[in-house]
Protein backbone atom coordinates (compact mmCIF):
# COMPACT_ATOMS: atom_id res chain seq x y z
CA UNK A 1 0.00 0.00 0.00
CA UNK A 2 2.79 2.33 0.35
CA UNK A 3 4.35 1.94 -3.40
CA UNK A 4 2.84 4.73 -4.94
CA UNK A 5 4.24 8.04 -5.69
CA UNK A 6 2.31 10.35 -2.72
CA UNK A 7 2.70 13.30 -5.54
CA UNK A 8 -0.18 11.78 -7.19
CA UNK A 9 -2.92 9.37 -7.15
CA UNK A 10 -1.80 6.69 -9.90
CA UNK A 11 -3.99 5.73 -13.00
CA UNK A 12 -7.51 5.72 -11.55
CA UNK A 13 -10.71 4.87 -11.89
CA UNK A 14 -12.76 6.95 -9.31
CA UNK A 15 -16.05 7.63 -8.88
CA UNK A 16 -17.69 10.54 -7.25
CA UNK A 17 -21.43 10.29 -6.34
CA UNK A 18 -23.21 13.44 -5.49
CA UNK A 19 -20.98 14.64 -7.85
CA UNK A 20 -22.98 17.92 -9.05
CA UNK A 21 -22.40 20.27 -6.86
CA UNK A 22 -20.78 21.27 -3.41
CA UNK A 23 -18.20 18.71 -2.22
CA UNK A 24 -18.79 15.82 -4.52
CA UNK A 25 -18.02 18.63 -6.91
CA UNK A 26 -14.90 19.71 -5.79
CA UNK A 27 -13.88 16.50 -5.19
CA UNK A 28 -13.82 15.68 -8.80
CA UNK A 29 -12.28 18.50 -10.14
CA UNK A 30 -9.62 18.14 -6.81
CA UNK A 31 -8.97 14.64 -7.88
CA UNK A 32 -8.76 15.36 -11.59
CA UNK A 33 -5.57 16.90 -10.62
CA UNK A 34 -4.04 14.53 -8.67
CA UNK A 35 -4.51 11.30 -11.39
CA UNK A 36 -2.16 10.02 -14.07
CA UNK A 37 -3.47 10.47 -17.75
CA UNK A 38 -5.75 7.50 -18.80
CA UNK A 39 -7.45 8.08 -15.27
CA UNK A 40 -11.61 7.74 -15.29
CA UNK A 41 -13.61 9.82 -13.67
CA UNK A 42 -17.09 8.58 -13.17
CA UNK A 43 -19.36 11.14 -12.12
CA UNK A 44 -22.60 10.20 -10.56
CA UNK A 45 -25.86 12.38 -9.39
CA UNK A 46 -29.58 13.71 -10.60
CA UNK A 47 -28.38 16.82 -12.49
CA UNK A 48 -27.73 15.92 -15.75
CA UNK A 49 -27.20 19.90 -16.56
CA UNK A 50 -25.12 20.11 -13.92
CA UNK A 51 -22.84 16.91 -14.80
CA UNK A 52 -22.60 18.17 -18.06
CA UNK A 53 -21.40 21.34 -16.89
CA UNK A 54 -18.65 19.70 -14.65
CA UNK A 55 -18.00 17.34 -17.70
CA UNK A 56 -17.15 20.40 -19.93
CA UNK A 57 -14.95 22.35 -17.42
CA UNK A 58 -12.69 19.25 -16.62
CA UNK A 59 -12.52 18.41 -20.30
CA UNK A 60 -11.00 21.71 -20.93
CA UNK A 61 -8.71 22.21 -17.46
CA UNK A 62 -5.21 20.74 -17.03
CA UNK A 63 -6.07 17.66 -16.60
CA UNK A 64 -8.80 16.92 -19.11
CA UNK A 65 -6.03 17.69 -22.13
CA UNK A 66 -3.62 15.14 -20.18
CA UNK A 67 -5.79 12.92 -21.01
CA UNK A 68 -8.01 12.55 -17.65
CA UNK A 69 -11.69 10.95 -18.99
CA UNK A 70 -14.76 12.12 -17.50
CA UNK A 71 -17.34 10.25 -17.52
CA UNK A 72 -21.28 11.04 -16.48
CA UNK A 73 -24.49 9.21 -15.25
CA UNK A 74 -27.18 10.78 -14.44
CA UNK A 75 -28.80 8.79 -11.51
CA UNK A 76 -31.57 8.86 -8.62
CA UNK A 77 -29.64 6.57 -6.10
CA UNK A 78 -32.01 6.60 -3.91
CA UNK A 79 -33.59 3.62 -6.01
CA UNK A 80 -31.82 0.50 -7.62
CA UNK A 81 -32.07 1.24 -10.84
CA UNK A 82 -29.62 4.06 -9.88
CA UNK A 83 -27.15 2.33 -8.01
CA UNK A 84 -27.34 -0.61 -11.02
CA UNK A 85 -26.66 2.29 -13.45
CA UNK A 86 -23.44 3.93 -12.25
CA UNK A 87 -22.46 -0.11 -11.72
CA UNK A 88 -22.94 -0.71 -15.59
CA UNK A 89 -21.21 2.29 -16.10
CA UNK A 90 -18.20 1.21 -14.08
CA UNK A 91 -18.07 -2.45 -15.25
CA UNK A 92 -17.59 -0.78 -18.68
CA UNK A 93 -14.06 -0.37 -17.43
CA UNK A 94 -13.15 -3.60 -15.77
CA UNK A 95 -10.77 -4.61 -17.79
CA UNK A 96 -8.62 -2.03 -17.92
CA UNK A 97 -4.97 -1.35 -16.44
CA UNK A 98 -5.78 0.74 -13.76
CA UNK A 99 -3.62 0.62 -10.43
CA UNK A 100 -5.97 2.90 -8.54
CA UNK A 101 -9.53 2.15 -7.96
CA UNK A 102 -11.43 5.03 -5.56
CA UNK A 103 -14.95 5.06 -4.48
CA UNK A 104 -16.15 8.46 -3.10
CA UNK A 105 -19.56 7.47 -1.35
CA UNK A 106 -20.34 11.55 -1.12
CA UNK A 107 -24.29 11.31 -2.08
CA UNK A 108 -26.43 12.25 0.98
CA UNK A 109 -29.67 13.88 2.13
CA UNK A 110 -30.18 16.06 5.28
CA UNK A 111 -33.69 14.89 5.60
CA UNK A 112 -36.66 16.01 7.42
CA UNK A 113 -35.26 18.54 9.66
CA UNK A 114 -37.12 17.20 12.92
CA UNK A 115 -37.56 16.05 16.45
CA UNK A 116 -37.27 12.43 16.29
CA UNK A 117 -40.66 11.91 18.27
CA UNK A 118 -43.10 13.77 15.53
CA UNK A 119 -41.38 10.44 12.67
CA UNK A 120 -44.16 8.84 12.31
CA UNK A 121 -44.56 8.08 9.00
CA UNK A 122 -41.95 4.64 7.77
CA UNK A 123 -42.44 5.43 4.35
CA UNK A 124 -40.20 8.85 5.20
CA UNK A 125 -37.71 7.05 7.76
CA UNK A 126 -37.18 4.18 5.28
CA UNK A 127 -36.78 6.20 2.02
CA UNK A 128 -34.26 7.90 4.36
CA UNK A 129 -31.88 5.14 4.36
CA UNK A 130 -32.34 3.83 0.99
CA UNK A 131 -30.68 6.87 -0.23
CA UNK A 132 -28.48 7.70 2.54
CA UNK A 133 -27.08 4.13 3.33
CA UNK A 134 -28.58 1.27 0.99
CA UNK A 135 -27.24 3.28 -1.82
CA UNK A 136 -23.45 3.91 -0.46
CA UNK A 137 -23.41 -0.15 0.95
CA UNK A 138 -24.92 -1.14 -2.50
CA UNK A 139 -22.64 0.89 -4.82
CA UNK A 140 -19.30 -0.55 -2.99
CA UNK A 141 -20.60 -3.69 -2.97
CA UNK A 142 -21.16 -3.20 -6.95
CA UNK A 143 -17.62 -1.70 -7.30
CA UNK A 144 -15.94 -4.19 -5.64
CA UNK A 145 -17.02 -7.06 -7.04
CA UNK A 146 -16.65 -5.51 -10.32
CA UNK A 147 -12.75 -4.48 -9.12
CA UNK A 148 -11.97 -7.47 -7.50
CA UNK A 149 -8.69 -7.72 -5.42
CA UNK A 150 -5.72 -7.83 -7.81
CA UNK A 151 -1.65 -7.50 -7.29
CA UNK A 152 -0.94 -4.11 -8.35
CA UNK A 153 -4.61 -2.68 -8.02
CA UNK A 154 -4.75 -0.19 -5.05
CA UNK A 155 -8.50 0.15 -3.64
CA UNK A 156 -9.57 3.25 -1.73
CA UNK A 157 -13.29 3.47 -0.53
CA UNK A 158 -14.10 6.98 0.65
CA UNK A 159 -17.02 7.82 3.08
CA UNK A 160 -18.19 11.22 3.48
CA UNK A 161 -19.12 11.02 7.10
CA UNK A 162 -20.26 13.96 9.65
CA UNK A 163 -19.84 14.93 13.07
CA UNK A 164 -23.37 13.82 13.32
CA UNK A 165 -22.15 10.26 12.86
CA UNK A 166 -20.67 10.44 16.26
CA UNK A 167 -22.61 13.18 18.12
CA UNK A 168 -26.63 13.38 18.50
CA UNK A 169 -28.25 16.56 17.18
CA UNK A 170 -31.57 17.61 18.27
CA UNK A 171 -33.68 17.70 15.14
CA UNK A 172 -31.16 16.10 12.47
CA UNK A 173 -32.34 12.09 14.14
CA UNK A 174 -32.40 10.68 10.07
CA UNK A 175 -28.85 12.74 9.48
CA UNK A 176 -27.40 11.74 12.43
CA UNK A 177 -28.89 7.75 12.37
CA UNK A 178 -27.80 7.80 8.59
CA UNK A 179 -24.27 8.79 9.15
CA UNK A 180 -23.94 6.40 12.04
CA UNK A 181 -25.15 3.33 10.05
CA UNK A 182 -22.94 4.72 7.08
CA UNK A 183 -19.27 4.80 9.24
CA UNK A 184 -20.48 1.47 11.14
CA UNK A 185 -20.98 -0.23 7.79
CA UNK A 186 -17.83 1.25 6.34
CA UNK A 187 -15.56 -0.16 9.56
CA UNK A 188 -17.16 -3.04 9.35
CA UNK A 189 -15.94 -3.24 5.58
CA UNK A 190 -12.44 -1.98 6.62
CA UNK A 191 -12.27 -5.26 9.45
CA UNK A 192 -13.36 -7.41 6.73
CA UNK A 193 -11.42 -6.66 3.88
CA UNK A 194 -7.44 -5.67 4.82
CA UNK A 195 -6.25 -4.98 1.30
CA UNK A 196 -9.19 -2.09 0.86
CA UNK A 197 -8.29 0.94 2.31
CA UNK A 198 -11.65 2.74 4.22
CA UNK A 199 -11.48 5.89 5.58
CA UNK A 200 -14.68 7.77 6.84
CA UNK A 201 -14.26 11.30 6.19
CA UNK A 202 -15.63 13.81 7.92
CA UNK A 203 -16.03 17.55 6.07
CA UNK A 204 -16.58 19.96 8.67
CA UNK A 205 -18.95 21.92 7.99
CA UNK A 206 -19.14 23.56 4.72
CA UNK A 207 -20.84 26.57 2.97
CA UNK A 208 -23.16 24.57 0.57
CA UNK A 209 -26.59 24.33 -0.43
CA UNK A 210 -27.08 21.83 2.27
CA UNK A 211 -25.55 24.38 5.12
CA UNK A 212 -28.52 26.69 4.09
CA UNK A 213 -31.27 24.18 4.67
CA UNK A 214 -29.59 23.26 7.80
CA UNK A 215 -29.40 27.55 8.54
CA UNK A 216 -33.17 27.39 8.01
CA UNK A 217 -34.88 24.50 8.29
CA UNK A 218 -33.98 22.69 11.40
CA UNK A 219 -36.87 22.64 13.54
CA UNK A 220 -34.87 23.19 16.77
CA UNK A 221 -34.61 26.42 17.12
CA UNK A 222 -30.77 26.44 19.12
CA UNK A 223 -29.46 24.39 16.23
CA UNK A 224 -30.66 26.40 13.59
CA UNK A 225 -29.39 29.65 15.19
CA UNK A 226 -26.06 27.63 15.91
CA UNK A 227 -25.61 27.26 11.76
CA UNK A 228 -27.11 30.66 11.17
CA UNK A 229 -24.53 32.06 13.37
CA UNK A 230 -21.36 30.21 12.16
CA UNK A 231 -22.67 31.52 8.50
CA UNK A 232 -22.54 35.10 9.86
CA UNK A 233 -19.60 34.80 11.44
CA UNK A 234 -17.64 33.38 8.18
CA UNK A 235 -17.00 30.08 10.12
CA UNK A 236 -18.29 27.54 7.33
CA UNK A 237 -15.49 25.89 5.73
CA UNK A 238 -14.92 26.32 1.93
CA UNK A 239 -15.40 22.71 0.05
CA UNK A 240 -11.72 23.31 -1.54
CA UNK A 241 -10.39 23.81 2.03
CA UNK A 242 -11.76 20.50 3.42
CA UNK A 243 -11.48 18.59 0.17
CA UNK A 244 -7.97 19.61 -0.17
CA UNK A 245 -7.59 17.57 3.28
CA UNK A 246 -9.65 14.77 2.22
CA UNK A 247 -6.52 14.30 -0.53
CA UNK A 248 -3.45 14.52 1.18
CA UNK A 249 -5.52 11.80 3.55
CA UNK A 250 -5.61 9.96 0.15
CA UNK A 251 -2.19 11.09 -1.11
CA UNK A 252 -0.26 10.40 2.94
CA UNK A 253 -2.28 7.03 2.82
CA UNK A 254 -1.38 6.70 6.25
CA UNK A 255 -4.91 6.69 7.87
CA UNK A 256 -6.11 3.60 9.91
CA UNK A 257 -8.41 2.23 7.76
CA UNK A 258 -12.12 2.34 8.57
CA UNK A 259 -11.36 5.14 10.73
CA UNK A 260 -13.44 8.46 11.19
CA UNK A 261 -11.36 11.12 10.23
CA UNK A 262 -12.62 14.31 11.21
CA UNK A 263 -11.37 17.93 8.85
CA UNK A 264 -9.82 18.91 12.32
CA UNK A 265 -7.99 16.42 13.23
CA UNK A 266 -5.79 16.40 9.62
CA UNK B 1 -37.95 11.67 37.75
CA UNK B 2 -37.47 10.24 41.16
CA UNK B 3 -41.03 10.20 42.48
CA UNK B 4 -41.63 6.57 42.09
CA UNK B 5 -41.15 3.45 44.67
CA UNK B 6 -38.41 1.46 43.73
CA UNK B 7 -39.79 -0.93 44.36
CA UNK B 8 -42.36 -1.11 41.55
CA UNK B 9 -42.45 0.86 37.67
CA UNK B 10 -46.49 1.62 39.11
CA UNK B 11 -49.27 1.29 37.10
CA UNK B 12 -48.05 1.18 33.93
CA UNK B 13 -48.58 1.01 30.19
CA UNK B 14 -45.97 -1.12 28.91
CA UNK B 15 -45.50 -2.27 24.74
CA UNK B 16 -42.90 -4.58 24.21
CA UNK B 17 -42.23 -5.62 20.52
CA UNK B 18 -40.52 -8.78 19.79
CA UNK B 19 -42.53 -10.17 22.49
CA UNK B 20 -43.08 -13.80 21.21
CA UNK B 21 -39.92 -15.60 22.03
CA UNK B 22 -36.27 -14.42 24.05
CA UNK B 23 -35.75 -11.45 25.22
CA UNK B 24 -38.80 -10.14 24.49
CA UNK B 25 -40.61 -12.79 26.16
CA UNK B 26 -38.53 -12.60 29.41
CA UNK B 27 -39.16 -8.71 29.44
CA UNK B 28 -42.88 -9.32 29.23
CA UNK B 29 -43.10 -11.67 32.17
CA UNK B 30 -40.49 -9.57 34.58
CA UNK B 31 -42.34 -6.63 33.86
CA UNK B 32 -45.31 -7.82 34.77
CA UNK B 33 -44.55 -8.65 38.11
CA UNK B 34 -42.95 -5.06 38.80
CA UNK B 35 -46.22 -3.20 37.73
CA UNK B 36 -48.79 -2.12 39.43
CA UNK B 37 -52.24 -3.60 39.54
CA UNK B 38 -54.45 -2.39 35.88
CA UNK B 39 -50.89 -1.81 34.53
CA UNK B 40 -51.89 -3.00 30.58
CA UNK B 41 -49.10 -4.89 28.86
CA UNK B 42 -49.37 -4.74 24.66
CA UNK B 43 -47.30 -7.38 23.30
CA UNK B 44 -46.22 -7.12 19.87
CA UNK B 45 -44.95 -9.94 17.41
CA UNK B 46 -45.51 -11.84 14.55
CA UNK B 47 -46.68 -15.12 16.02
CA UNK B 48 -50.17 -15.13 17.25
CA UNK B 49 -49.36 -18.35 18.85
CA UNK B 50 -46.86 -18.20 20.45
CA UNK B 51 -48.18 -14.58 21.94
CA UNK B 52 -51.42 -16.20 22.65
CA UNK B 53 -49.61 -19.02 24.65
CA UNK B 54 -47.34 -16.05 26.79
CA UNK B 55 -50.55 -14.14 27.00
CA UNK B 56 -52.12 -17.37 29.14
CA UNK B 57 -48.92 -17.50 31.42
CA UNK B 58 -49.58 -14.35 32.38
CA UNK B 59 -52.77 -14.47 33.01
CA UNK B 60 -52.18 -17.54 35.26
CA UNK B 61 -49.50 -15.39 36.98
CA UNK B 62 -49.36 -14.40 40.47
CA UNK B 63 -48.91 -10.24 37.96
CA UNK B 64 -52.18 -11.98 36.17
CA UNK B 65 -54.37 -12.63 38.97
CA UNK B 66 -53.61 -9.38 40.93
CA UNK B 67 -54.98 -7.83 37.87
CA UNK B 68 -52.36 -6.98 35.23
CA UNK B 69 -54.03 -6.63 31.78
CA UNK B 70 -52.11 -8.48 28.87
CA UNK B 71 -53.02 -7.73 25.36
CA UNK B 72 -51.64 -9.12 22.24
CA UNK B 73 -50.72 -7.62 18.68
CA UNK B 74 -49.94 -9.85 15.84
CA UNK B 75 -48.23 -7.63 13.31
CA UNK B 76 -45.29 -7.67 11.29
CA UNK B 77 -43.69 -5.00 11.88
CA UNK B 78 -41.18 -4.53 8.82
CA UNK B 79 -44.12 -2.87 7.37
CA UNK B 80 -45.82 0.46 7.78
CA UNK B 81 -49.23 -1.22 8.58
CA UNK B 82 -47.82 -3.20 11.25
CA UNK B 83 -46.74 -0.04 13.41
CA UNK B 84 -50.22 1.15 12.66
CA UNK B 85 -51.34 -1.81 14.20
CA UNK B 86 -49.46 -1.22 17.75
CA UNK B 87 -50.15 2.32 17.21
CA UNK B 88 -53.80 1.70 17.73
CA UNK B 89 -54.10 -0.79 19.97
CA UNK B 90 -52.03 1.50 22.56
CA UNK B 91 -54.08 4.66 21.13
CA UNK B 92 -57.25 2.89 22.93
CA UNK B 93 -55.48 3.28 26.34
CA UNK B 94 -54.83 6.53 25.80
CA UNK B 95 -57.76 8.25 28.56
CA UNK B 96 -56.98 6.06 30.67
CA UNK B 97 -54.48 7.21 34.18
CA UNK B 98 -51.25 5.59 34.14
CA UNK B 99 -48.09 6.82 35.74
CA UNK B 100 -46.09 4.90 33.94
CA UNK B 101 -45.17 4.52 29.87
CA UNK B 102 -42.77 2.13 29.37
CA UNK B 103 -41.94 0.71 25.27
CA UNK B 104 -39.28 -1.46 25.24
CA UNK B 105 -38.12 -1.68 21.48
CA UNK B 106 -37.03 -4.98 21.41
CA UNK B 107 -37.42 -6.81 17.92
CA UNK B 108 -35.00 -7.03 15.81
CA UNK B 109 -33.17 -9.12 12.97
CA UNK B 110 -29.73 -10.62 12.40
CA UNK B 111 -30.33 -10.26 8.76
CA UNK B 112 -27.48 -11.80 6.52
CA UNK B 113 -24.80 -12.51 8.00
CA UNK B 114 -22.72 -12.30 4.79
CA UNK B 115 -19.75 -9.82 4.30
CA UNK B 116 -20.45 -6.06 3.40
CA UNK B 117 -18.61 -6.82 -0.17
CA UNK B 118 -21.05 -8.87 -1.20
CA UNK B 119 -24.39 -6.63 0.15
CA UNK B 120 -25.33 -5.46 -3.82
CA UNK B 121 -29.13 -6.11 -3.26
CA UNK B 122 -30.74 -2.49 -2.49
CA UNK B 123 -34.21 -4.05 -1.45
CA UNK B 124 -32.35 -6.68 1.23
CA UNK B 125 -30.14 -3.61 3.10
CA UNK B 126 -33.20 -1.31 2.55
CA UNK B 127 -36.40 -3.76 4.08
CA UNK B 128 -33.73 -4.91 6.85
CA UNK B 129 -33.54 -1.07 8.16
CA UNK B 130 -37.07 -0.57 7.40
CA UNK B 131 -37.71 -3.88 10.29
CA UNK B 132 -34.81 -2.36 12.33
CA UNK B 133 -34.91 0.44 12.09
CA UNK B 134 -37.95 2.59 10.54
CA UNK B 135 -40.79 0.28 13.09
CA UNK B 136 -38.77 1.28 16.42
CA UNK B 137 -38.45 4.72 15.41
CA UNK B 138 -41.84 5.35 14.06
CA UNK B 139 -43.53 2.81 16.88
CA UNK B 140 -41.71 5.66 19.06
CA UNK B 141 -42.66 8.37 17.54
CA UNK B 142 -46.26 7.02 17.38
CA UNK B 143 -47.01 5.69 20.97
CA UNK B 144 -45.30 9.11 22.63
CA UNK B 145 -48.10 11.20 20.33
CA UNK B 146 -50.91 8.51 22.00
CA UNK B 147 -49.27 9.96 25.38
CA UNK B 148 -47.83 13.36 25.03
CA UNK B 149 -46.08 15.06 28.38
CA UNK B 150 -48.40 14.96 30.82
CA UNK B 151 -47.86 15.75 34.88
CA UNK B 152 -47.37 12.58 36.85
CA UNK B 153 -46.68 10.48 33.46
CA UNK B 154 -43.58 9.39 33.88
CA UNK B 155 -42.10 7.68 30.29
CA UNK B 156 -39.34 5.58 29.46
CA UNK B 157 -38.29 4.55 26.01
CA UNK B 158 -35.80 0.93 25.81
CA UNK B 159 -33.59 0.17 22.42
CA UNK B 160 -32.65 -3.08 22.64
CA UNK B 161 -29.32 -2.45 21.50
CA UNK B 162 -25.76 -4.58 21.08
CA UNK B 163 -22.08 -3.98 21.35
CA UNK B 164 -22.77 -4.16 17.63
CA UNK B 165 -23.62 -0.60 17.81
CA UNK B 166 -20.48 0.32 19.18
CA UNK B 167 -17.75 -2.38 17.41
CA UNK B 168 -17.52 -3.60 13.71
CA UNK B 169 -17.90 -7.29 13.63
CA UNK B 170 -16.98 -9.63 10.15
CA UNK B 171 -20.09 -10.23 8.23
CA UNK B 172 -22.37 -8.71 10.33
CA UNK B 173 -22.44 -5.61 8.22
CA UNK B 174 -26.53 -4.94 8.48
CA UNK B 175 -26.81 -5.63 12.37
CA UNK B 176 -24.00 -3.76 13.35
CA UNK B 177 -25.42 -0.48 10.98
CA UNK B 178 -28.96 -1.06 12.13
CA UNK B 179 -27.94 -1.23 15.74
CA UNK B 180 -25.67 1.89 15.25
CA UNK B 181 -28.37 3.97 13.74
CA UNK B 182 -30.97 2.20 16.44
CA UNK B 183 -28.35 4.01 19.22
CA UNK B 184 -28.54 7.04 17.33
CA UNK B 185 -31.67 8.06 16.87
CA UNK B 186 -32.52 7.26 20.64
CA UNK B 187 -29.72 9.34 21.67
CA UNK B 188 -31.05 12.43 19.27
CA UNK B 189 -34.80 11.46 20.93
CA UNK B 190 -32.89 11.99 24.29
CA UNK B 191 -31.31 15.06 24.01
CA UNK B 192 -34.25 16.41 22.41
CA UNK B 193 -36.41 15.41 25.12
CA UNK B 194 -35.26 15.81 28.39
CA UNK B 195 -38.62 14.98 30.23
CA UNK B 196 -38.36 11.29 28.58
CA UNK B 197 -36.39 8.37 29.76
CA UNK B 198 -34.54 6.82 26.54
CA UNK B 199 -31.87 3.81 27.32
CA UNK B 200 -30.09 1.63 24.84
CA UNK B 201 -29.65 -1.58 26.88
CA UNK B 202 -27.32 -3.94 25.39
CA UNK B 203 -27.93 -7.34 27.24
CA UNK B 204 -24.79 -8.95 26.39
CA UNK B 205 -24.31 -12.55 24.52
CA UNK B 206 -28.12 -14.59 24.75
CA UNK B 207 -28.53 -18.30 24.92
CA UNK B 208 -31.53 -17.39 22.40
CA UNK B 209 -32.62 -18.40 18.61
CA UNK B 210 -30.76 -15.50 17.44
CA UNK B 211 -27.46 -16.52 18.74
CA UNK B 212 -28.33 -20.78 17.12
CA UNK B 213 -28.57 -18.17 14.15
CA UNK B 214 -25.35 -16.53 14.60
CA UNK B 215 -22.86 -19.37 15.50
CA UNK B 216 -24.53 -21.07 12.67
CA UNK B 217 -25.13 -18.64 9.51
CA UNK B 218 -22.14 -16.00 10.22
CA UNK B 219 -20.19 -16.36 7.15
CA UNK B 220 -16.67 -15.18 9.07
CA UNK B 221 -15.33 -18.14 10.27
CA UNK B 222 -13.37 -16.88 13.52
CA UNK B 223 -16.25 -15.10 14.39
CA UNK B 224 -19.00 -17.98 13.88
CA UNK B 225 -16.59 -20.10 16.09
CA UNK B 226 -16.38 -17.72 18.75
CA UNK B 227 -20.10 -17.93 19.01
CA UNK B 228 -19.70 -21.76 18.67
CA UNK B 229 -17.32 -21.48 21.49
CA UNK B 230 -19.62 -18.97 23.59
CA UNK B 231 -22.18 -21.81 23.46
CA UNK B 232 -20.27 -25.02 24.02
CA UNK B 233 -18.49 -23.50 27.07
CA UNK B 234 -21.37 -22.49 28.59
CA UNK B 235 -20.75 -18.53 28.21
CA UNK B 236 -23.92 -17.17 27.28
CA UNK B 237 -26.45 -15.48 29.37
CA UNK B 238 -29.44 -16.76 29.74
CA UNK B 239 -32.41 -13.74 29.38
CA UNK B 240 -33.49 -14.17 32.69
CA UNK B 241 -29.98 -12.85 33.92
CA UNK B 242 -30.24 -10.09 31.36
CA UNK B 243 -33.46 -9.21 32.00
CA UNK B 244 -32.91 -8.88 35.89
CA UNK B 245 -30.35 -6.46 35.34
CA UNK B 246 -32.59 -3.89 32.56
CA UNK B 247 -35.36 -4.15 34.85
CA UNK B 248 -33.04 -2.84 37.63
CA UNK B 249 -31.93 -0.27 35.41
CA UNK B 250 -35.61 0.80 34.90
CA UNK B 251 -36.31 0.78 38.96
CA UNK B 252 -33.42 2.64 39.71
CA UNK B 253 -34.08 5.06 37.17
CA UNK B 254 -30.87 6.57 37.67
CA UNK B 255 -28.92 6.24 34.24
CA UNK B 256 -28.13 9.05 32.23
CA UNK B 257 -30.72 9.38 29.38
CA UNK B 258 -29.63 8.46 26.02
CA UNK B 259 -26.93 6.10 27.29
CA UNK B 260 -25.54 3.29 26.08
CA UNK B 261 -25.89 0.99 28.96
CA UNK B 262 -24.38 -2.68 28.30
CA UNK B 263 -25.05 -5.47 30.81
CA UNK B 264 -21.73 -6.15 31.54
CA UNK B 265 -21.75 -2.60 33.17
CA UNK B 266 -24.63 -2.70 35.20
Amino acid sequence: MQALDAKDLGRALCIITGASRGFGRTTALQISELVKPKSVLVLAARNAEALQTLQAELAASKAGKAGVIVEYVVADLGVKEGVESVVKAVKLHSSEDFDHLILVNNAGSLGALRYAKTLTDMAEVTSYMAFNLSSAVCLTAGVLEAFPRREGLRRTVVNVSSRCALEPFQSWGLYCSGKAARDMMFKVLAVESPDLRVVNYSPGPLDTGMQLEARTLTEDDSLRNTFADMFSKGKLLTCEASCAKLTTLLLKDEYTSGAHVDFYDV
